[in-house]
């Protein structure tokens, strides 16, 4: 075991920060890591809030002004969990600092912010990391590995949905998540996006899009009581995709679809096999490969030692759960930092995710198939 | 039981006269039906095939040209199950003959013959019906109730899919499904048809599409040995669906998704409600309902003698099959002649279906929404 | 296809009466058969009864008297659908008139009684087959044809559950099924026995068991109101098993199982794989072979034209129903008359499930294991 | 928060060490606990195996002789994860200390033992638990709150399978817990009965069993190379079952089922409706209740805050692992602590299971039923 410390500086404490600092706490327990992460400091405004957060959640200190945070010596890495509006100052402060950075996704609400702050990071020459954890859950690595050895032949299908049910109750309030000034988009950036990167991970970047979005409920109750607010931002975000290779795609993010409530789903066909992955039973894949009068779509409990990241865990059987996608990330984000080097998804795919969000966007008004 | 005959001649004998023949020789067996259908006479033009096909499928006579069939005096029905570029024809001929039509989907491989059989068939003032089978699966019809009852309130949502996998081998020959002059067109119009009519029948009218068609494998061996040729329908073909209603949708036929045989699977997802069918396991429809603590997708083994044509068949539990579906068909096309009315889905329906194919290929074209 | 006649005169005309007529005429209608079924005629007792069920099944006679069928010259089988308390003078008076005999599981409901047939048919030397049809399920077959094979290995384990719910109501009627006297026994005779034949078709013969018989409604509404009647049979049977070959096993028959309304499933682990099969689900077989990281239960979608009865069918996907294992029952016992053979099961399978259950309920009642 | 400290001994530090240690770290960051657990000290026998343990679980020392730790008066807690033929000295030596004591199951492999540990616990008046961690999965304990509900009505099955396959092959090597002398049994005591210790806390006491044991593979490889070794244990343990209540019931465990890694299922019909639970899919619960022709099988997906102990953790659908049902099993420990009470299961079940485990082998030997 090793004795280096990683010193951590957390923007944010809510869900993301509940998650992320898990995942700092529980990362060296379980696996071999280069360093040791403290929990050095976390930052929020709100002072009695952001005290609370620090005690629950292990931290050694707190603190209520990013900046002051960023620029402290006795940190090495700067974590972000605050929403994607929040993201372009703190990444050009702490890659300025010379801070490694782990941003929740996504990178920005904005093109041109991820943009820039890509640009710092290279400039800066930092490791930067982007948190797509459901990258990391051992099924998915399966199927990634499965792809990669050839196993489903050519890919033509990728079939992608994101379901979740929350807001289908018109009476649901206007959260931030419905505020585009906040949230950047709706369904479309908040869990199309997951879907969309696990599309480029396991297929290959996406050429063209025809996208379409849909507001069904225009109009909530605002969250003060105060009366009810526009909503603009999307309750659903489907779209048609084009991949470079050849292969041909669907991608749908709804917060309308009564009794999915996480259900990340893909289903992907190639010219040998075809795979099969739900979040919902996320240590599960299914594979069909032509076996003669014995095919069948199997289920592979993705609970085994010679699955990524098992060994480190449970015997066969014994299944994992959402949070650990979150320890398989900061795993592999001190691995690289030990490296030198930016573990995928980094901010060059944050840049490419926000492209392909913007470009469904555009296809939606425009009305048609769109370049990416 | 009746005693009064309805006299059936089918025109063709292979896959679909098959399980038509099979639904004339059961429905009595099983149903009260109006009529006791006898089976008159089959037709095809190789007089050798026919023949054992009669004797086969247990008509009483058998024909090789259906000029000559469908003006005899001593039948009653015509039941058209050879391909789309065929039916124009029959159809005119047989409604000026006044015989009640049963017309295998798709009505016709191109819309203006579509149209041209319904003003036929209109104007002679026969009952007409297009056999679009899946709708008479019990689980649909269930799933149709539900619907129909508000129990899914507003419809925000229609997924539907597709699947197979028999031509994803290259070498796989270039049958005439694979011909657009034979086929009109590829997974499009064989398959993805099926679940556009299962959308308009249990969501509503599509009014616009943005359509994606595409051919994977180019060039295949012909069947006859002398070398290759073109393929010039679709491998698959997919599609955003905007509904009259307000609903948006996906809808996806593919040929290349190994594993998937008859995986024809819709996901509807309202208001108050959630509804999963697939054919592959067409006894069975998966319903959601909020229910608190105990919310959760139910499993509903549509074999209760309460749904919809089960009480005929056997007791809870027991399965039925894909050509009872068939059977169906028959039973509520009997009983549409009986009242003198044109059961759904009619020529009507095959026009409206034939338009939206029309304009999702036209779509594809000009790489844009289209109206239907 | 063959012009021989097979004249069948069926004995019972309720459910199994059903299905066993609907086998009669759609076998040669999809299978190549050794001869033609014709059903020469259906006998039951109530005149207006049997004479309704005599043109909805399609027969060209029936009878009241089942002496005087059995004894005519123009048939060629009897075919017993009534209830096992029936079955003996049937069949002695069947067999002394060299009938081929197909006879509806039970064969009997007391043992002597079995092996009187047994011993009739053989010594009068005509082919006799009992109907237990879920062994002729494709997915049973093509089990069936996996442990013989080897794919299983050495079998260690069977577990049979058959279970139902449609008596759990205390309310439910006293119906016949529930009396001794008509029925032998409950859930035992009635639907344990199927899970115990499959056992012994699929695992070997059993050897030793511990049984446990449970009445848990002890009175019931008499059928004609007249008051409450005692329930003098098994609501459920439940036994540990020994095998020949040294795999054990339990087996269960209930008809307290709220939801599971024909679930007759099996999971058999052999030292090189597990089958798992769900009369629910009765097209598909679920196994498991070991095969490093991508080892997992496939489900086998039992529609391939490689599969056992499948090529006669419809193309993959599209499945069959419960009925259908009843047509290929009667293909097999037609191609049995033909040569000569009485086909498995047989009456000495008869004899041996008989003998099976009466020692499940010697052991009940004696408390302790016993031997067959 | 708290601030009160509660120190923990930890005797062990294998795969029970590693669950609970996890335990004990993650408690107090997700639930507001009565105390803040001190990783104090880990204890076993090898110095250098321990020391690295006790880095890596994150203890603040370790010791090498469980006597000198048990009786430190700046420890609160022992917590006993070593293997059952272990606990009695250190129970016996922890109760007269006055510690409260968590212990992993089985309480012992003896009845004696067992009844002597609760006879110590009891008169030293200390706070005693059993880690049973299954009962507390989110979905086994809304399993629990429906049955307490009423919501099943009276209870007339209980079907309980926990099938692994990890010592199919007979290469795999003769382990400690292929020992009687220090497992006590094999499939029995350490699968089998967790699968008992459900059915008691769902369903009720068992009075009488039919066991039956097996072992199917009677030598094997030793593990120093120096030859093969016998096999004294069970690898495979099943029983007939009756409840105090007048349910009836079945229950087995088995090493030798290929595909089930960790599959502890059971099954739970009443008069009113069923359950179905399976550890490989532990954040899932299936219900079904009679309700007309909607009725089936739902899938609950227990992840929503309503359900034990679900709030603490992620939104709905997104799913724990295995090791979480130990947190929650110190989570109550702690709250019994501060309540001065001992939560179930503890030693008064270490002691009821100990005697059940001792039934089914005596019955097994004796070939009868025995009264427990």
């Amino acid at each position: 075991m090793t004795t280096r410390k990683l010193r951590i500086a957390m923007i944010g404490y809510q869900f993301m920060g509940r998650t992320h600092s898990n995942a700092w706490r529980q990362v060296a327990r379980f696996f071999d890591t280069p360093f040791e992460p403290v929990l050095q400091v976390v930052c929020g405004r709100n002072e009695a809030e952001v005290s609370a957060a620090s005690r629950k959640l292990g931290f050694e200190a707190h603190a209520t002004t990013w900046q002051e945070v960023v620029a402290r010596d006795d940190i090495d890495v700067v974590d972000i969990c605050t929403p994607g509006d929040s993201h372009l100052p703190i990444v050009l402060a702490a890659a300025a600092a010379g801070k490694s950075i782990l941003c929740e996704k996504p990178l920005a609400n904005e093109l041109a912010e991820a943009e820039q702050m890509l640009g710092a990071a290279q400039s800066a020459g930092i490791v930067h990391m982007l948190c797509h954890n459901y990258r990391r859950a051992p099924a998915v690595q399966l199927a990634k590995r499965l792809i990669d050895e050839g196993r489903l032949g050519r890919i033509h299908h990728y079939r992608g949905t994101y379901l979740q049910d929350w807001i289908v109750d018109p009476e649901f309030p206007r959260v931030w998540r419905l505020e585009k000034a906040r949230a950047g988009s709706g369904a479309l950036g908040d869990i199309a996006s997951h879907s969309l990167d696990l599309a480029r991970f396991l297929v290959g970047e996406i050429c063209e899009v025809s996208g379409l979005l849909e507001t069904f409920v225009a109009e909530r109750p605002l969250e003060d009581g105060s009366g009810r607010g526009p909503v603009d931002v999307d309750d659903a975000a489907l779209a048609l995709l084009r991949f470079e290779n050849g292969a041909i795609g669907t991608v749908e993010g709804t917060r309308f679809a009564p009794g999915r409530k996480n259900h990340n789903r893909f289903e992907i066909n190639g010219s040998k096999g075809s795979l099969v992955f739900d979040l919902e039973r996320m240590n599960e894949l299914e594979l069909y490969e032509e076996d003669g009068s014995e095919s069948g779509f199997r289920t592979i409990l993705a609970t085994d030692p010679s699955h990524p990241y098992v060994a480190a865990w449970w015997p066969p059987g014994h299944i994992i759960g959402y949070e650990h996608t979150f320890i398989h990330t900061v795993l592999d984000f001190m691995r690289g930092i030990e490296a030198g080097r930016s573990p995928e998804p980094n901010f060059e795919d944050g840049v490419k995710n926000q492209r392909l969000l913007d470009t469904i966007e555009r296809s939606h008004t425009n009305r048609r198939w769109e370049q990416v």
